[in-house]
C-alpha cells in the first residue's frame, strides 16, 4: 500500500476539522500524519492528510472528503509536481563530548541547532520524509530522547494556484 | 485572549485525533492550528493544538482532554521553557526580475528556495510564528500566490523528557 498526501481546503471553522476525522474514524481509513493551518485566505485553512490505500480506496476517501460542509477542495499531491515537507523537533541527551559529535553529523544532514543545553540538545529539520527519516536514525545510537515531526505537508509547483477556491 | 500550544500525547490510533476535535468542536473551544504526527515510540502519536483562551478555559481544556480514552499525557509549553517552530510553504508569481528581488529579501529573513520555474518561486521557512508572518507580510506585494503553514509545534528544552508515557 502506498502513502499519498491529500489537501483539503476547507472553511476556517472547528467544525470541519472534526467532520475529516469523523469520515476517517467511521470508515476505517487510517491517518498517518495531519497538519491544519492558515491559508492567504483568512476565511479559509488547509488541512493536509498522509493516508494510505491503493488508488480504488483513495478515490473513494476523495470523493467522499469532497461531499462534506464546508469542505471546498481536495487535491491529491504527486510528488513529481509538488514540493513537499516536512518539520521535525529532534532531542538528544548525551554528555558534551557525545553531543559535539552529534552535532556535527546532524549540521551536516541539514538540521539546524534550536537549542543547547549542557547534557542535551534539540535540533530542528525542514525537509523529506526520507531526509527526516535518516537524521532519526542516525541518533538512535547518539541518545535520541524524543521527537516531534509535523507530518509532511505540500504545494504544487509552477504558477498554477489549485487550492485557492 | 492569549494563544496556548497544546502538546497531547495520544496512542497511535485514527479514533483519538476524532475524540480531539469532537470535544473542542463540542465544547465550542477553537483550534487555531493542529499538529499530529509520530513519536519516537511507534506506539504513541502527539498531537500540538494551538487554541486560546484565558488560564481558567485553558485548564479546563487539558482536565477534558486528560479524561479521553487513548490521551495518556496533556503539556501546556511554555515559551521560555520551550522549542516552538512552525514551517511554512509560500508561493510567489510575478516575472523573473521581481522574483530575483523577492529571493533575495527572503533568503535573508531565513527562507530557503525549495522550487523555482520560471514566473513561480517556492519557499520553505522553518521558525516562530513572528518570523512566519513576516515573511508572509513581506510577500504581500511581490506577489503572494499561496501559503501552506504546518501550524507550530514544539518541545521542552533541558534534558527532561516530559512527553513519553
Amino acid at each position: 500500500m502506498r502513502s499519498h498526501l491529500l489537501s483539503v481546503l476547507v472553511t476556517n471553522h472547528f467544525g470541519v476539522l472534526m467532520r475529516v476525522t469523523n469520515l476517517f474514524s467511521r470508515r476505517g481509513y487510517n491517518i498517518q500524519a495531519l497538519t491544519v493551518g492558515e491559508t492567504e485566505n483568512p476565511a479559509l485553512s488547509r488541512i493536509t492528510i498522509l493516508t494510505e490505500g491503493d488508488d480504488n480506496r483513495i478515490g473513494q476517501i476523495m470523493k467522499q472528503l469532497g461531499k462534506l460542509e464546508d469542505v471546498h477542495k481536495v487535491v491529491r499531491l504527486e510528488k513529481d509536481r509538488h514540493v513537499v515537507r516536512e518539520l521535525l523537533l529532534l532531542k538528544v541527551t548525551a554528555d558534551p563530548g557525545e553531543l559535539d559529535r552529534f552535532e556535527k553529523l546532524a549540521v551536516g544532514m541539514g538540521a539546524k541547532v534550536a537549542s543547547r543545553e549542557e547534557r542535551s540538545l534539540i535540533f530542528e529539520l525542514t525537509g523529506e520524509s526520507d531526509q527526516v527519516d535518516r537524521l532519526i536514525d542516525a541518533a538512535r545510537s547518539a541518545g535520541l530522547a524524543e521527537i516531534c515531526r509535523t507530518g509532511a505537508t505540500g504545494m504544487q509547483t509552477g504558477d498554477i494556484t489549485i487550492l485557492t477556491a
